[in-house]
């Protein structure tokens, strides 16, 4: 018999209505034949309540704490999700992280799935039983409750069908599938019938929120055949597959993503002597990402600004910790801008294209859009420019790289 | 060291100021260097919110898929008053039901605890950690979460205090203590400074909803020091305690309870030779409780009306069940009132005073209020009258049994 893990986010069950009509798509691969493993997210809007109230408590909080607070609405659609399938004749149980146990690292906030324990699960399945899973949480080796990051239930169903050997792991949202940039931005962003691992996994780390970033990863390395759909549409969605299965099909340039959600910090008159690695790694030891650094040297050359961004959900911590050794790094100012936005260019197609990074410099200066910093990979090329200007930066590049649905 | 349990009601957590005047109430028993284990409810309203999503999807629900969704409620409060006791620089932490564990029944909805292991939590209390464990909650024997009964928070602090050998258990609430009647229906309402743990027992039983009754029960049977008390205000509450530390200063009559949460169901014209404990065992079968029976027999003496009250909350299982056995038990009719009150007056009083009942049907005839039916034990006598005369019946007696504040 074969096994499917169907997840369904916040949006897909934000309503009882909603859960009534994900029940009925769970039935549907039930009447299959399949056994199956159902993810769910928390109604949407509420892990964004329980995670203010925790900030309105406090700036600096125990992230064990934090955890116990945000997991529990998963806890409810997991519940509500099982009644709704009873009520349709579907045997069906819920499962919380700690009952299964998916066991994860003690990284309160931002754990790693380390081991899942299939044994109780697989009992159940045999019995005919659809498991409802309760996403996003986890169990620490000491028992505690952890969560594997916002969006972190896209990582409960793939991990869970990497450990079952899932036909097929399909992820419910509101869209249908992978864009070629956020359709809420480019009216003519087109769905890609299908993405590499690989360039999904920079779609998702440069911005794009249809899948969790970790997800992907885990994907990959687990071979699970990923698609995304819409949980209220009968499309086919996008699948998420390796680069093999692609070949024939694919597209030199999958997609714009594009991210909001950073803050640039400069530290002013740095001098020019201090390794900057020392600024990465006193941020890294903290678990806060440096990325798109630029540095400018002052013509006497002994001194220069350094500039960076972090997530803007950093930015506190960041800036508490850089003051805290603004001795040691002997700067003069610390100035901050959250009016900056990174726009990135994914798809295998850059390492072909003659200086691909050529293009995008031309297209944005002919548009008096001005670059502040580039970071490359082999298949991404990304641009931090001010926030105002994203719309008409992610609108042209899509056209320069010929993205626009017409054209498809 | 001694240990004292405090437990913070719905009402007394309902937002984050609240939950902070609350962190502050512990911080005074810690730094009287007391051990203290704290006992949340979810914040007031939660658990009707989910209660309803729940009897939304369906009137015969899976209780333990009913369980998973009304126990998350308290899963938060726990977590946000441990951060809310760190911020006042108290080691805290939060514990739910499956992680101390506390092991119930499996009779979902409704389970009752038969087993603390303290192991952990000991550990933990004695590193000078508060405990905040989320009430209301268990763990059955495999593994399922379960819940205690609405007010079941109680419970889970009076069984901690006993486990725990606490020297003293609070519980902090939006009213002042216990009172000789509902204090919104009775202006003349006074607070007792003591009660009895029976009285206090027949008082909750017969519809006060300042304790739960089976907290109070495992409170008298395990001699545990209960006080009930204001959240808000800086007054002595009332301390439910042993008889004999009442003897001296106790009262006749300690109270006035009433329910209006009670059906009154009547099966017409059923042979008179059915015995009517049938029909109380197959409500029992169901655990639907039959209350107030009472019976009208039929001039030819062969047919009677047999009428009783059930909670209102089941009364929909209860038709549906004795629908079901119409054939069996041969009535015509099943009506239905729902304007029916149960006013009961509560004393050990009762016992040592000359025909309690004469003193009650008389003052209750003298205003036209008709009885309906009429229940007893030593120290509770109960009367079933039409709702819409509960306040004017409650006020008389009120003031018969001389419990009207200016006359204490």
């Amino acid at each position: 018999m074969t096994c499917i893990v169907q997840k369904f986010g916040g949006t897909s069950l934000a309503t009882l209505d909603l859960i009534k009509k994900a029940a009925l798509r769970v039935k549907g691969e039930v009447e299959a034949g399949h056994t199956v493993v159902v993810v769910v997210s928390a109604m949407a809007g509420t892990t964004n309540t329980l995670v203010e109230y925790v900030s309105d408590l406090s700036t600096t909080y125990d992230r064990a704490e934090y955890d116990v607070v945000v997991s529990s609405g998963e806890q409810v659609t997991a519940g509500l999700l099982a009644l709704s399938l009873q009520n349709l004749g579907i045997p069906a149980r819920s499962w919380q992280g700690w009952q299964i146990p998916i066991y994860t690292s003690s990284h309160h906030a931002q754990a790693k799935i380390d081991h899942i324990d299939t044994d109780l699960l697989l009992h159940d399945l045999n019995k005919g039983t659809v498991a409802v899973v309760a996403g996003f949480q986890g169990l620490s080796r000491n028992g505690r409750i952890t969560t594997l990051g916002r969006g972190g239930s896209d990582t409960t169903a793939v991990a869970l069908a990497a450990a079952l050997k899932a036909e097929r792991c399909d992820i419910f949202t509101d869209v249908e599938g992978i864009y070629t940039a956020d359709p809420n931005y480019i009216t003519t962003a087109g769905k890609l019938d299908h993405i590499a691992y690989q360039e999904m996994l920079e779609l998702a780390a440069q911005g794009a929120k249809v899948l969790q970033r970790d997800s992907v990863e885990l994907a990959m390395h687990n071979r699970v055949r990923l698609r995304v759909l819409s949980s209220l549409r009968d499309t086919p969605g996008t699948l998420v597959t390796s680069e093999n299965e692609l070949r024939a099909t694919r597209k030199h340039i999958s997609g714009i993503a594009h991210s909001l959600s950073h803050v640039k910090l400069t530290l002013c008159a740095l001098p020019s002597t201090l390794p900057l690695e020392e600024i990465r790694s006193l941020l890294n030891s903290q678990n806060i990402p440096l990325d798109m650094g630029h540095q400018k040297l002052f013509p006497c050359g002994t001194l220069l600004d350094f500039s960076f961004t972090v997530p803007a959900t950093e930015e506190r911590r960041a800036v508490e910790m850089l003051q805290t050794a603004k001795n040691k790094f002997n700067f003069r100012d610390l100035l901050r801008n959250s009016d900056v936005a990174k726009v990135s260019v994914i798809g295998s197609g850059l390492q072909t294209e003659y200086s691909p990074s050529h293009k995008l410099f031309q297209t944005l200066r002919e548009k008096g859009i001005e670059v502040q910093a580039v970071a490359a990979s082999d298949i991404k090329l990304s641009v931090l420019i001010a926030a105002h200007e994203a719309g008409r930066a992610i609108s042209t590049l899509h056209t320069v790289y010929q993205l626009d649905a017409e054209e498809n």
